[in-house]
């Protein structure tokens, strides 16, 4: 099942359940996604049971899935990208057996077309591919195990970040605000069933392709996340009850073998120069510029459909 | 003007206008704090000509000001108190010309008088004795100077901190998830008119009194923040606008003369005791330990009322 939210005159916009072949829809029985969220299990069964779609899906009307939500959590998992960043900050690798997680802003969250404005063409702007899971209430102490149960709804994120400010908002301790503002997500949140069997150990095993204007960037795969969803659901509920709408991200989607297959952020392709060729070379996006983020399944599917996304002067 | 939020079967409560004595209170023309916060050039008249209080105050029935916030962003303004917790944590300044700033969970604040679960003595259980501002919206780009106009109410925090999870989760860059559950907040919201004196150049200029299980622990004041709450605002907008109902806080209230007044949180005097006897002696919080925190005036008036919590086993 895929469900979306479309844009009406609130800031949270109305649900609606997808049509299988993504060009059709109908109402939810529930006005906002964040209300599915926090009565989930009484109102799952209603949106399975959507059996027709009468109304048409317009690329243009549609938000992010949860356009604002109370939490936003992002994990930076997948161990190529962490050794790269660490690369191009001049950093130590950061020795830790738990997961990496950072709190970000979560008020507002881009359409999947939405342009996307920055104050300052200076401050080094990068995209991140990712993935991200919404649960609903998750109390405090809840295990990995347990945890892989209150993952409801799977999504694709783009988030959006600050080269410039964010190695020294690192350098401080007190992680990022100023390199991170809102992200953008892609059209479509799915069920982890929607998902088949590119659903796994609690990772989303697609490529994610990400085009930068109009050029392939790159295509990791999101299978080797060094800790599944539900281990960083169960790392957020240690000392906290997670609130139902809570979005966890995967951070950058990475794979070892990035000479072959790209990048999902500016950023580890300039860890990568400063290895092969002792400094970065690809500059920053410019005002104008465009990325595109498409996970795509063996049958070239996209269950999330597509992000795509300008960057403009604010 | 000071304002309250009183339990009702909602997660925002209801907003009420409390009488100069803080005794008795009225209905707010809004439901909620948000919607006044949102909606704030309009409804602050409305609030400020509230002439009759004709309800009793129960202090049992008083949630925080907002009970829950799109945003909460912690600064740390006091210098005293970030040297103290380099000490305790065996790390160097940190060098920044800048403000320190983290994002903490914003979905729940608990009432002044609600107990606070925690899953384990073991993590370091420490009270943190804080101002905070409430902004209306604020563009991205907006100036110290113009952030002072943002700046709709004043509270007090007590920023919960787990001090065992906080130095590893520094030391990775990424900032504080664990280590950073839920806050607490006193009573009554104030305008920054409502603190007369005491609101100077965006500081909070009252003695912050605080005690452990009954005794004084700290009365640091509020004056010596080495940048105003107008300053932290324009840090945080430097690359998003914030939303309406945005909390900053100003981290630790910290004097130079601690030894004098004492501390807002256990870590402090844990690092003059590293400073003075070579290791920390005074061990963090156990479960049924209380703290309360009032910040009085010279006329020993509480404008933002008490906050007094018992910490509980989770």
């Amino acid at each position: 099942m895929r469900l979306a939210t479309l844009r009406n005159d609130t800031p949270d916009g109305r649900l609606v359940v997808v049509s299988p072949d993504g060009t059709t829809c109908a109402p939810a029985p529930v006005s906002t996604m964040q209300q599915a969220l926090e009565r989930w299990s009484e109102i799952e069964p209603a949106l399975l049971a959507t059996a027709t779609f009468p109304d048409a899906l317009d690329p243009a009307q549609i938000m992010a899935p949860l356009p604002r939500a109370w939490q936003w959590l992002d994990g930076s998992a997948f161990q190529s990208h962490g050794d790269l960043m660490c690369q191009v900050l001049g950093m130590d690798p950061i020795e830790t057996t738990v997961p990496l997680m950072y709190q970000g802003i979560s008020d507002k969250f881009y359409g999947p077309l939405d342009d996307v404005k920055f104050p300052d063409e200076a401050l080094g702007i990068d995209f991140e591919g990712e993935f991200g899971v919404i649960v609903d209430s998750v109390p405090m102490g809840t295990t990995a195990t347990r945890a892989l149960d209150h993952i409801k709804l799977v999504v694709q994120i783009n988030d959006w970040s600050l080269r410039t400010l964010a190695g020294p908002e690192m350098k401080t301790g007190f992680g990022w605000v100023q390199a991170k503002p809102p992200c953008g997500m892609a059209p479509f949140a799915v069920t982890p069933d929607g998902l088949g069997d590119s659903w796994r150990a609690g990772r989303v095993c697609l490529n994610l392709n990400v085009d930068w204007n109009g050029k392939r960037f790159g295509a990791a795969n999101g299978e080797p996340m060094g800790h599944g969803f539900h281990e960083l659901v169960a790392h957020a509920a240690r000392t906290r009850d997670l609130v139902a709408g809570t979005i966890i991200g995967s951070g950058t989607v990475s794979n070892a073998n990035f000479r072959e297959i790209g990048s999902s952020c500016i950023a580890e392709r300039r860890g990568i120069e400063v290895i092969d060729l002792g400094e970065p070379r690809t500059e920053f996006m410019k005002f104008g510029d465009t990325v595109r983020m498409e996970a795509v399944d063996i049958g070239g599917r996209a269950p999330f459909g597509v992000l795509e996304q300008k960057v403009v002067r604010a």
